[in-house]
């Protein structure tokens, strides 16, 4: 017999990972069409925007229904109510690739990012990826140590963001403002995106614990 | 006798109203920081966030039990998850006034802002004030109209900070990368307040006619 509850409640997580690997290739597109000017990446990540909106959406109205017509408790409750918060978390890394293929789409044929500051943007986005792989592995396997992972790669973001500073207001910096205020919204879009991947691992960990993270702010969505 | 659900769910709204005060007093606070270059004010954002932070933590946790214990349904439900949604936003939004407030506090003595952009932080900053005021307000009124005020309000933010990018980018700009980055990020952080802003106006919407607007992504928290 199909306990159909269960089931859903599955379903969801099971989509929930799906959507993590939607917006993995988002960013990683997203990075491409950055630091290669590839237009045709940037149009991708900025049309398929919409499908990871529609999984939101579908996502969103599930876990809705789910509390609507179940009454979950305990851990069944914690995995509804976080997977809404899981599910916007996701939506707004989408909304953050998108607006890094925007800035690449806006100043093709040439390259937004300084020759200079190439090395530092590749690294985010190789960490912002590593990032989003364990987030999307942790709601897979429930495995809570990722969230610290996650805490500790998340330094190395912060780190590197401030290395762009450093960079863009020495004195030595030739390429301008345009290049400067590009790089100052890039930086931040990459961190936001680092930013959503340690709340989604914060909220694995309170799902399986039932214990909330008090160290930081909890919502970072 | 007391009803007790009910009085449960109407004092998390009441909070809700109360942190929409909260932030709406962090932003204004953290403008004046901003734009008089005011050290005190920028410290007192900084330090009061935490406050926000608890306000924030506090609601989930009340939301979460109500889900928890009473099981509520339709409009009683719509409420709760929306809640847990708005409580989110309001604590971004305290965030990003903390985020205005660290800019000032780094510049100080200086303004950050250049004098020829004052007047348009001026005004961006007054419509965040004014679309705050209207967010704690619906949810006190559940007055489904002013979800389409805050998205017309909106529009004049984008517009600012679309007249931002040109003053920043045009070649008269005099003010060095500094200020380019500095003014840049603002504008940002302000156009997310107001996102913030429109998206409690669309759950109040939501929760009083059970319909999501679909015009817009319904998650910018």
């Amino acid at each position: 017999m199909r306990n159909s509850y269960h089931d859903d409640l599955n379903d969801v997580v099971d989509d929930l990972v799906r959507m993590a690997g939607l917006v993995r290739t988002s960013v990683s597109t997203g990075t491409r069409a950055l630091l290669e000017a590839d237009i045709r990446s940037a149009e991708q990540v900025i049309s398929e925007d919409e499908s990871i909106d529609e999984a939101h959406n579908d996502i969103e109205s599930r876990c809705f229904s789910l509390l609507a017509r179940q009454a979950p408790i305990a851990s069944d409750l914690r995995t509804v109510v976080s997977a809404l918060r899981m599910v916007t978390a996701m939506e707004r890394m989408g909304d953050l690739a998108a607006h890094v293929a925007k800035i690449a789409r806006m100043r093709f044929p040439e390259r937004a990012v300084p020759d200079d500051l190439q090395p530092n943007f590749e690294r985010m986005a190789k960490l912002a990826d590593q990032m989003i792989a364990k987030a999307g592995d942790t709601l897979r396997t429930r495995d809570v140590a990722v969230a610290a992972e996650l805490a500790t790669i998340d330094e190395e973001m912060d780190e590197l963001r401030r290395d762009q500073f450093r960079t863009l207001l020495n004195d030595d910096w030739a390429h301008g403002v345009e290049a400067a205020v590009d790089v100052a919204l890039l930086g931040r879009y990459y961190e936001r995106i680092a930013d959503h991947a340690v709340s989604l691992g914060r909220r694995v960990a309170f799902v399986v614990t039932g214990e909330k993270d008090d160290r930081a702010t909890w919502s970072s969505s």
